[in-house]
């Protein structure tokens, strides 16, 4: 991403991160939301309140203005005697995928977790087939703690584990 | 546990459960629910609505009747696309430790998940430094999956690791 622009995002921001959101819901190889939110059910599952915090990448187009292209949200794993550590998830639009966009959200993600005092952030359930992701995560630093196998129905790999990855902070 | 009876909870036992809840969370030894659950805020926090369950186990006492030894909640670990793995959680009521309490909610537990045609139970966070409980679950057949390092916060241990452990039922 050349200059992606990551904020944090407001109610008004859901109608615009609905279609990619419920995209990736439905083609079902990367999360185990429910697949029968709608617009208004979905919202709850996307957009973090305090402590946490969701976040759009964005792209300013010449004549249209901007258009989002991604999306994050993070916050505790875990309530009190866990909430030193974070966890978070993302979601690309399919039209932005191979543009570095997953990464820009991702190295967003460690920084504000590292801003806000955490002590290591964990992913509860990376798909093992989504391999791309697992790179991604590696890449930045995560490693996998263990895989739960089976636990995860693909539509197109049939049952495939779920990795727990995680950063230390400190 | 001589004869224990178990039996699904309802909404008029919670009162009963709640003592020893709230004893358990503010211990802070075993659980990262949040600490400043009231007996109304707490209830959701334990009592699950189907698909999931929530049981107690009780002892009848000659002359006052029925009393509550301890609970376990049950239910899918996640929606949809990973719905096929369970999860549970237990809490046993101090005065009734070292009864068999814990090992007799496991066993109904895993027999709940198998008559229900998961395909696997799943604990997100077993608190390392709980050996009585990983013991405990490991006598039922679960391992360890992964570790994540650090993440719960125990009054007596400091940071503590956090088991993923996993029985496969299929």
């Amino acid at each position: 991403m050349s200059d992606p622009r990551i904020r944090v995002a407001s109610d008004e921001d859901w109608p615009a991160i609905w279609p990619f959101f419920d995209a990736t819901v439905q083609a079902g190889e990367t999360y185990a939301f429910p697949t029968d939110l709608t617009i208004e059910t979905g919202r709850g599952w996307w957009m973090e309140r305090p402590p946490g915090e969701t976040v759009v990448l964005e792209e300013e187009l010449p004549e249209e203005g901007s258009r989002i292209l991604g999306s994050a949200k993070m916050g505790p794993n875990r309530p009190a005697h866990g909430d030193h550590i974070g966890t978070a998830s993302f979601m690309v639009a399919p039209e932005a995928r191979g543009r570095g966009v997953g990464r820009a959200l991702g190295e967003h993600v460690v920084q504000w977790h590292r801003d806000h005092g955490f002590r290591g952030i964990q992913f509860n359930a990376v798909v093992e087939t989504n391999t791309a992701a697992v790179q991604l995560w590696r890449s930045l630093g995560f490693e996998i703690v263990g895989t739960v196998p089976g636990a995860f129905r693909s539509p197109t790999h049939g049952y495939v584990g779920l990795h727990v990855m995680f950063l230390p902070l400190v």
